[in-house]
């Protein structure tokens, strides 16, 4: 124990007390030199928000930057496992993951969410949980490119009539009109847009700037 | 950028390739240079879950860990404000809590949850979400000491009728049989009582022992 205090409760009832401070959102900031924030990752099924979101955190990491990816893989088969389509669901589903992501931009992460979020009504309430930290990142990429990669052979069962309400075929999706990041994965290389994204944070002083090697790398 | 790779995907199409690895559990301890963890704190209102969770909190940030708490200040507002306090809404709650701690967990943070959670069921639901990685800390105090503190005035109020189902008084608290950590407020004091979770975690190899000043400690 480091604790300097000799504070201590007289035994047997009183009030519990402690006089080092809690930990503050700052706090943990400055303890990873850098500052908490959501990259909010958006666009159409195979459009690459996923491989986006992971090489991006791969490279924050690499930098000795705390990073966290919420997608389908963590987040519908757990915390959101009891929410099907419907429209309401679906508000619901992005409403539990914005209110996630505030918990770890105020833990003092990174995180990057990936999930195609069609609708600029959802989007807009994720970022009114946290507007000062929210960096919404639309990963374009016609549909027509999308539908060629099909990474999960959802587009065939959309066309074949086996799914229905798929964005993009027969579910719309709301392009966002000023994201803070756009990155357009058909013309550009992964390395390009997540240059793109990871510059937009050191703008904005999020994350320091590159200095090739963090201090606790190994 | 530091991507050694000159990976890029032809443009117009193919599948979104990216050749540097994604973080991993592992990946984030190893930076963290400690293991993540969910340390559930349980207790009877005014037994001191919320002043013990943030003060070992603030002890092991103190060492350079990563910490996060969750409460009732940030969750019940947040995330879980759809949530009353019906009995599936109670399980529904703790659910949630529980699946949020697991990313946390996963995200390489030792994670503090502070909540009464009074029944066994669901801190065993909890528990089962991540077996490995759960530190039940039962916050032990006789309801006459934790009345006596009342830190929120609920014990009055449940006195005089004017809420219903509060645990201690009108609803059960079902104390944990086998917590991994046992302290009490009523005869310890909390650096006493921090000291022992400390010590807790120590022993389990989830952090490293004291060194008194960690390497990124200002």
């Amino acid at each position: 124990m480091t604790a300097k205090t000799n504070e201590s409760r007289p035994p047997g009832g009183g009030n519990l007390t402690w006089h080092r401070h809690s930990v503050t959102r700052g706090g943990r900031e400055k303890q990873n030199r850098h500052r908490g924030a959501t990259l909010w990752f958006t666009g159409l099924s195979g459009s690459g928000k996923s491989t986006l979101a992971n090489a991006v955190a791969a490279e924050l990491h690499h930098r000795g930057i705390r990073t966290y990816v919420l997608d389908g893989d963590n987040v519908r088969h757990g915390l959101n496992k009891d929410l099907g389509f419907s429209p309401q669901e679906r508000v619901e589903n992005i409403r539990r993951i914005g209110e996630v992501a505030r918990l770890f931009t105020d833990a003092g992460l990174i995180n990057l969410t990936a999930f195609i979020s069609p609708y600029r009504e959802d989007r807009a309430l994720a970022r009114s949980l946290q507007p000062e930290d929210f960096i919404e990142v639309h990963v374009d990429a016609d549909v027509a490119t999308c539908e060629s990669r099909d990474p999960k052979g959802l587009y065939r069962k959309a066309r074949a009539g086996e799914i229905s309400n798929f964005t993009g075929i027969d579910a719309p999706y709301e392009a966002p009109e000023n994201p803070e990041v756009r990155v357009n994965t058909s013309r550009n290389s992964v390395e390009e847009c997540v240059a793109q994204v990871v510059a937009a944070l050191e703008e904005k002083g999020i994350v320091p700037g590159n200095m090739n090697k963090a201090p606790e790398e190994e």
